[in-house]
């Protein structure tokens, strides 16, 4: 699915329910902690291997799939409210870090996110 | 942008550089909640206005818009860990929360989160 | 109270449950994030005055002391599990801010944690 | 050392620079999110055991201790902002999850945080 028409149900879904006014920067910023936070517990007391084996649950890869959901929903709504286009921002974002980290030096180390030029 | 476009250009990325062996999914929500502390960080000592007015600088733009989509590749590469389909998640979510939240019910009301049914 | 006496509530809590096993660095950070979240939704939706009139009352104090009792516990956890003294880590800091901000320079100015030498 | 004593050497530090205006309730939250994420980001890519290592260096130690007490001032500043006594708050808290959690339930069970009565 296209990220514009994601948005556009999902300022329906806030217009409808006149939530706008909520929808500040800071108020969504702090909605996006919550989620991230909930995303946090399911995986807080499992291993890797535990958290996979949930996902392919039903209700694990349900509760996965609505916190991932929920954070994804209150980051595109941050980002409209600051007017930033989320697909421009990711590719412009991608495109930086292709120059950061060069393939041929960062190739399976994971000192990149400190260490590399 | 279509986001299965995106999630190309990202396990791109990773496969270029090794990197998917570190992209368990504990380690990418960690990392997550390492880009939502520094989306956390722009916010935290302004105003709503402060930040929308931020936001409407290029400098501001681009550093709002640049954690902003590190917050989402690192969503989108735990989604792409657990097999979730995000575009399925948010589209199910939506469903979900305006069966929860009846516009009728919940217009104009910041309860929405706690006491509606 | 002094922290160690809260460490030691602690210590003792988790080991008549035998859950040090899985109180190991990584699941406690977790478990912070999602306290941390725990916080954040109580403060989301409010403005600064509603959050101070919610701690007024009495349902609002507990709910409020007891998340921030939450991510102390862990994070106490965390500080033990690496065998950190939060004593001499947080008058360690302290001192090291007071280097970074002298009163004269930092007075009154929100520029503290940005631009400050 | 009393957590007062902290409170006290806080209080004296944020008086000295005139800070308090910036120390609301939801700034506070908003930066001790943004120090949790920084604690996010040292544990991030590394194992359980690389953490423990790292803990163990003067470098990593020193930092994961100031990562730590950054988190805890901002915790004491949003209690102290909202009138919550983070010693009684604590103590509040550990008699309640006992009574949540009965030891000869809940010994050695990673339920504890789902499941338990």
């Amino acid at each position: 699915m296209d990220i514009s028409d994601v948005l556009t149900r999902l300022r329906d879904f806030t217009d409808e329910r006149d939530w706008a006014q909520f929808h500040t920067p800071r108020n969504l910023v702090l909605a996006l902690v919550g989620e991230v936070g909930e995303l946090a517990e399911v995986v807080q007391w499992r291993t890797d291997e535990e958290v996979l084996e949930h996902a392919r649950t039903a209700e694990g890869h349900e509760a996965l799939a609505d916190e991932i959901a929920d954070v994804f929903t209150y980051l595109l709504g941050i980002a409209d409210a600051l007017d930033i286009d989320l697909d421009e921002a990711v590719n412009a974002k991608i495109t930086k870090n292709a120059e950061k980290y060069p393939a041929h030096l960062a190739r399976g180390s994971n000192a990149k996110y400190t260490e590399l030029p």
